[in-house]
């Protein structure tokens, strides 16, 4: 959507082709050089930052509208976006000021039964990636983006820092489960980089050794016979994920070894 | 619902009450000596098994109607009810020739636009208790109820074989993170009794003692000082759920002890 005709088109009649009462909300998590950050857009009309979100067609599956919005919103494409909760405790219309604000703001006259006034539910998605090799590029709807550190994320919109919160704690019991870090590393990687980048995620810090053991025990990565030389006296084994038998315990809902 | 009068007027005006394009499914697991089973409900009017569910009334907080809706159908109330996935990949109108056969059935006469004719997202729900101790009532909607062992269940209305997946790979997966045994053993209990019900609700044999070893360093449960005589020369030590350590743990997104 890029025209102030094609926002208005949508808010007027956006109900015929999308499903009232339901959004989308994906919080798009960034790793780099052990800092962790989330993707946050400034939205035309309101007053704060949010995060990427839209609405799903009529006819359109689930998870293809996750990806669909993801990329209108930002260009980030062939995420590995991951459901998570519906965010639907709260009784009232949480956007409903907010999108009368923004007709107002737009001068658009809709009437009180406005499809987007009525109580919406929000489905929340999220992705981990590399911060570093993506680019974001904004529609009409944001005016702006921004990676924000997970310790300073300001005051969000609607029930916003809800969904963050409850994205992070499920990114962090996940980790030891699904191969997040998998796009982050290179295909082969030392103890020190795995090490760094779950000490990041997990937000605190983990006896290397212990970890080391840890990870191997549980199938998630195995060590290999190569090293690789990052000094004149360094060489450090490398590893890699065990993907397949991974995936595989994953189907089973089995990933642990007891 | 127990008239066919209360019927006829949630078909006709049930969008006014509640919102449409969504429902609730909840998967009740059962555990009870060694066995898994799932309350399934012979609903009337479609031909087949199908999930305890309904819909969300247009004011009503999310979780406060997945109980209110257990409790009508089943007069399960209390329970740790658990969100673990809203299915919408399907575009199409899944439940539109159950809702039709259903109206013709019944002699109803709707629109073409009829809300139940819409298609429907599910946002599932799922809860484990002791089969032995629940009484199931059914409502007008639901004839007949029954336990089923997981191993066997049958085919079942819409989608909701792939929602019962679904709901056993979230809840093994699950099973070392939460203390989803609190309610189904004593609060005092043996290595065997918790031994059993881990290798019912997982479907396999587990080594007793590796896995007493890993739920004690996993902060799960301790030993206690009592033993409980069980026969002349069986005196087995107790053990106790870590509860508050585990919680606080829990919120944090960290369980595990690495």
């Amino acid at each position: 959507m890029n025209s102030e005709e094609e926002v208005n088109d949508f808010v007027k009649n956006g109900h015929q082709q999308y499903l009232p009462h339901l959004s989308i909300d994906s919080v798009i998590f960034g790793y780099h050089d052990q800092q962790l950050k989330i993707l946050l857009l400034k939205w035309i009309g309101l007053d704060g930052w949010g995060l990427p979100g839209g609405f799903i067609r009529r006819r359109e599956p689930l998870s293809q509208a996750a990806h669909r919005i993801l990329q209108e919103r930002t260009s980030l494409e062939d995420l590995f976006l991951q459901q998570f909760h519906v965010f639907g405790d709260s009784p009232y219309r949480l956007q409903e000021r907010s999108a009368r604000e923004f007709t107002e703001k737009y001068g658009l006259v809709v009437g009180d039964d406005n499809w987007l006034f009525e109580r919406t539910l929000s489905i929340g998605y999220f992705a981990l990636v590399d911060y570093s090799k993506v680019s974001v590029r904004t529609d009409f709807f944001t005016t702006d983006y921004r990676w924000w550190d997970v310790s300073d994320i300001p005051p969000l919109l609607f029930d916003q820092n809800e969904v963050v919160e409850k994205a992070l704690a499920t990114l962090r019991l996940q980790i030891y489960h699904q191969p997040i870090g998998l796009n982050l590393l290179p295909e082969k990687f030392t103890l020190a980089e795995i090490h760094s980048l779950y000490e990041t995620v997990l937000g605190k810090e983990l006896d290397q050794r212990n970890f080391a053991k840890k990870l191997v025990s549980l199938g998630l990565i195995k060590k290999l016979a190569e090293q690789r030389a990052i000094g004149p006296h360094r060489s450090p084994y490398l590893y890699q994920f065990e993907k397949e038998a991974y995936e595989d315990a994953l189907k089973q809902g089995i990933v642990h070894t007891y």
